[in-house]
């Protein structure tokens, strides 16, 4: 499949865009954003570790499409992604003239896209945003439905809007360059998808697990188009996460958030704590009687042959159940938890007791 | 007309709702809001000035429908519109426990709305906002459309979100205790809407500015009701600003806003600028042969006894035109002005030459 090209619909009314999956797409993207209309300037909003590698691809190939262009670079991690690193893109992308027709495009994993996401959602009250995501993550998550946004010192992406790309491309020659923890990262996602909603696509992992761990081109293609698709399918029911279908992608998420508020942001990649979540999860699913242990033995299988942590070290239960009473998923100060009830499908469960919760969490413990 | 309660409908598909406009309906609000559904907490956001006036009414009310609320306070003025004042509304917010349910309440004139919308709209990606505007220029105009934003050091309102209200509550009598020029500078916008959309509310304005300077209760509903239904039929046309429509409310703004910056808005209160803005417009409409000079006669003589400006201190021409340039509104570099073909229509002209836009300007010093 090396040299295809394949693509997504995201279908969201006035707001539909696509995805595109491929090799190579880097170079091809002054072409790509030349089939925009009325582009006034193009601003690239990346990170240190990441310009360095790809940031000259993009200029090269917005060059040649004769499109004006500034580069912005902020410091690579977590960090940047706050107020005063928006405050400061904010100043520059009006310093260099940028009007409504400007296209901000972010070139980069998780933080670069959902910060300069929030820079194009709200610079003039919103111009065009295009994604070209180079961590496995935000190629098959945060770069697929339109949250963007920000921390505050006390909680992640609190502060942001849904704000939808035009155009995403994913280019998979950039999943070469990318370090072993990260990849990690980005297949405790891959993972979930098939949890949550298809249980033969997590059988295909299962299959492939050794083929994607090496970083095979093709398989690496089905699998991250696939979860574009699941995941736009899932935004498309539900943009604003109001009906609860699209909460479903929170599965492991209020567990390992919880964990990464703990430990301070510092030890674990957002994808590692997503991974141990998924196992709180499904422990606690095997104790409610909703799944069999099968499941969660094949789950944590998968895991670990994707090399990510299934278990934590000791954290007080009382300080993570506080924790996970602060993500911003709360409804009315009550935790709603994402379980599975059988694999391939979860369902949302706001009246689990907390005793239930404080096990399975503890049976998590190293 | 005192004691009555009219509503103003505004239709954006799912984003619609009402404006309400009445006597003491400050003094009403908790049972307003007990109306919206599953409201987990009311934050009021309000300034200095304005809640040593009205707060206690407020909160009162809210206390009397059993709504838990949380009251914050930014110093009253336009230098609390800026990112500082954001990151900390963000971080109180988030400290007194809102979540997704929580309701923001902008209690203040244009500042505190323009500041808490955009707080509601970007906290946990979007909660609902009401606004309960106090003074005259909110009443009529901002409140109205849900443009909500905060100022960078170099530019106005270039940091923000379209967010529309589920509520509007306008209580007229708050309009007893607003100050002369701040009235004056909100019959600015009052006279715009006549001049763009409705020659018979123009005829109507000179007929009653005597009323109206007196602030008679029955004649400020009549034409508050009138300009938030102008107002509210533009912005159903072109919520987004994308095809012209909503530009024509701009009319007088582009020369205003560069009055206003290069007086380091300190001099000028938005509508006093606006006012100045709209005669350097209809002196430009008279000199392109599009109106008759009797409309600008009209114009200025109404302008004038609403006790606003009509001519500005000698300006340097090139920073003047400089400053126009910077505007937001620009399209592609080209300066786009909103001028009057006759009274009652505008139309949007970026054709006009510098000479012509030079000599209207200069046309406009004492």
């Amino acid at each position: 499949m090396t040299g295809s090209h394949q693509t997504v619909a995201v279908s969201l009314g006035d707001r539909s865009y696509e995805i595109h999956v491929g090799n190579g797409l880097l170079r091809q993207i002054g072409s790509q954003l030349a089939a925009i209309d009325d582009i006034s300037r193009v601003i690239v909003i990346t990170d240190s570790h990441v310009g360095a590698l790809y940031a000259e691809t993009v200029q090269a190939s917005l060059r040649t499409a004769e499109l004006p262009f500034d580069l912005l670079t902020v410091k690579a991690g977590e960090k940047s992604k706050r107020v005063e690193t928006a405050d400061s893109l904010w100043q520059q992308v009006l310093s260099v003239g940028a009007d409504r027709q400007a296209v901000v495009v972010a070139l980069g994993g998780g933080v670069v896209g959902d910060l300069a996401g929030f820079v194009a959602a709200t610079f003039g009250r919103g111009v065009r945003f295009v994604q070209l995501p180079t961590s496995l993550l935000a190629q098959v998550d945060s770069s697929v439905g339109g949250k963007v946004g920000i921390n505050l010192a006390d909680a992640k992406n609190i502060v942001g809007c849904f704000w939808q790309p035009v155009h995403v491309s994913i280019d998979l020659e950039v999943l070469h360059t990318l370090p072993d923890n990260e990849f990690a990262a980005g297949m405790a996602e891959v993972i979930k998808y098939g949890v949550i909603h298809d249980a033969a696509f997590f059988a295909q992992l299962e299959n492939d697990i050794e083929q994607i761990e090496q970083r095979d081109s093709a398989t690496l293609a089905t699998i991250v188009a696939r979860c574009c698709q699941i995941k736009a399918e899932v935004v498309a029911a539900d943009e604003r996460e109001e009906t609860g279908v699209r909460a479903i992608l929170n599965y492991g998420h209020t567990f390992g958030h919880a964990l990464e508020s703990l430990t301070g942001y510092s030890t674990y990649l957002h994808g590692e704590a997503v991974a141990i979540g998924m196992t709180c999860a499904a422990k606690l699913a095997v104790k409610l009687g909703m799944i069999e242990p099968s499941i969660l033995d094949r789950q944590t299988t998968l895991l670990e042959k994707a090399n990510l942590p299934t278990r934590m070290p000791t954290q007080d239960l009382d300080d993570f159940l506080t924790a996970m009473g602060r993500d911003k998923k709360t409804v009315n100060q009550q935790i709603r938890l994402v379980l599975p009830d059988r694999l391939g499908h979860v369902v949302l469960r706001d009246d689990v007791a907390q005793s239930d919760i404080r096990s399975a969490i503890q049976a998590t413990f190293e």
